[in-house]
């Protein structure tokens, strides 16, 4: 069978659910579905219910196992991609070890290859989203961390030990909030979920005019990212200052990134952003002021544009790499 | 003959001087010299200079055409790889678009390749320096301007415009000095032979206490950045207060750099660096500040070690790329 009739599979593993897709060479997803993430027993199950699942689709969509090229996989924790392990996923309950190739591989029958979620999640965005199949694509994600995928030259960025790519720990305020990495002023800390609820409590304290959200925390009241920009479309002043300071410091990040490496696209995703061209117009014009006048005219600022679906197709295109060997 | 015996021609273009070198395919140094840099009549001079130089070692060394693979050469101004030319290198007079390669492969009858100076000074340190041949390499230079090479997965980051390795322009001080690309607080304004005679005079300004370097500055003598280094590591106050703020910002920068693409290795070289392991050092504990931990145990700071040879020695590393075809 000719490689561009044989499909991938993708694998999206988080501490909820885990994705699944079956795509076409191409790119397209054919098939997904998913199942729940049992972490229970120190996540012992995971990696079986991951090789039953992906069984279980392949019979019943009757496929055959030579219909595929391979299968990739984006993982919380840190990942050796050589050997295919994965350590220190505290969300899965891994607390050990985890040889998830090897588990996979024999499992499925099929070949396997493995990258952290930021990274596949960038994969996905540059390969089918809003990167555009560029060659050169920095992509930020803004969840309950801040983790990126940058891309140069059509290959992601590991540096010696896979540390490449972790934005969300650039030091955007020098004796800053303190991050949970130990050092103080992390991206992470002011433009994640949770960093911006910490903005929004600090300013709250310092503000005395008019607010809803000030109200609101005062009356102690589960604040959430979402609420925050809300509160900020719908004209609330305090809620306006605390969107200032968090696009202030992820023009500034995403200048700094785009300095270094003057990407074609940098891609905001994540649910934070889910708060659309309110938040990217406000980046933009600090990424404007931060940006060296080649990087200004030449890096584009986007939306990421794949959703949840970003992570399985960047990890079915981890498993492209089996491309020539399935001839 | 095979690739292996022959031989890389790598030509460093700068305003004062132009540096030549025969090397062999491995990257030794066999012959190496230098002619100065003619930039009168809008510099119409210079690439036909680098014609003869060249024809004329070949003939001096009694060597042939089909002993070379080709020759690369590092330039100041924007470059456009692909066509070979180069535009707005001010240093040269060169104000409108010159037609390097094409020039310089019919004068020569050699395949020449062409990237900026900073970048084949990284290429160099990573292949033969303090790089150590390692597959991500990061090389800051510090001299009139601040320039970087910046070597992921063994290929240079250039990015969609040419600006990938800007790390000059890396903003280290929101709303500080400005910069000459317009931008303010551009670390190139801190760390640059420039910048730290300017924050030399700042600082002298605010000083009231006793200091060599302060006497010089109100005795209107001109400052180098030399002269401060000299006088910090004489125990002159006000000079280790200006160097202490050189070495933070690079410090961050370097760790936000290194929190991006987690380099094996961040070679500083370039004329302010020639301060050696006192400037070092105190790099060192500033990076260790702001590095993410698993970048402050992976990424070493190290000193470029190849001094004036790197330019070369990068720039012919350039013309491996038709190693094959040579064959």
């Amino acid at each position: 069978m000719e490689t561009k009739n044989k499909k991938l599979i993708g694998v999206d593993l988080g501490g909820t659910t885990i994705k699944f897709a079956i795509l076409t060479a191409a790119g397209e997803i054919q098939q997904k579905w998913s199942i729940r993430t049992n972490i229970l027993d120190e996540g012992s199950h995971i990696v079986p219910d991951i090789v039953d699942s992906i069984n279980h689709h392949i019979d019943l969509y009757k496929m055959s196992r030579d219909q595929f090229i391979g299968i990739g996989m984006g993982t919380p924790g840190t990942v050796n991609r050589e050997k295919g392990t994965v350590i220190g996923a505290y969300n899965l309950n891994w607390k050990t070890l985890q040889p998830v190739k090897e588990q996979i591989e024999k499992g499925t029958g099929l070949k396997f290859a493995l990258d952290n979620d930021a990274n596949c999640a960038g994969l996905g965005e540059r390969w089918k989203g809003a990167g555009n199949d560029g060659d050169d694509v920095a992509f930020i994600t803004l969840g309950t961390g801040v983790g990126g995928g940058l891309i140069a030259n059509r290959k992601l960025i590991h540096g010696v030990n896979g540390a490449g790519g972790e934005v969300g720990h650039i030091i955007v305020e020098p004796n800053g909030y303190q991050c949970t990495c130990g050092n103080h002023g992390c991206l992470e800390q002011y433009a994640s979920a949770t960093g911006v609820v910490h903005l929004a409590q600090d300013l709250a304290e310092e503000y005395e005019g008019d607010s809803k959200l000030k109200a609101m925390i005062d009356n102690g009241d589960e604040i959430t990212s979402k609420i925050v920009f809300d509160l900020a479309k719908a004209h609330d002043y305090l809620a306006n200052r605390v969107v200032d300071k968090v696009t202030y410091y992820l023009g500034l990040a995403a200048a700094n990134i785009s300095n270094t490496l003057n990407p074609e696209y940098m891609v905001i995703g994540g649910g934070v952003s889910a708060a659309g061209d309110f938040l990217l117009d406000r980046v933009q014009k600090n990424f404007e002021k931060f940006a060296f006048p080649t990087v200004r005219t030449s890096t584009k600022l986007k939306l990421a544009e794949l959703g949840n679906d970003a992570g399985v197709i960047g990890a079915a295109s981890l498993a492209t790499q089996f491309e020539e060997n399935a001839n």
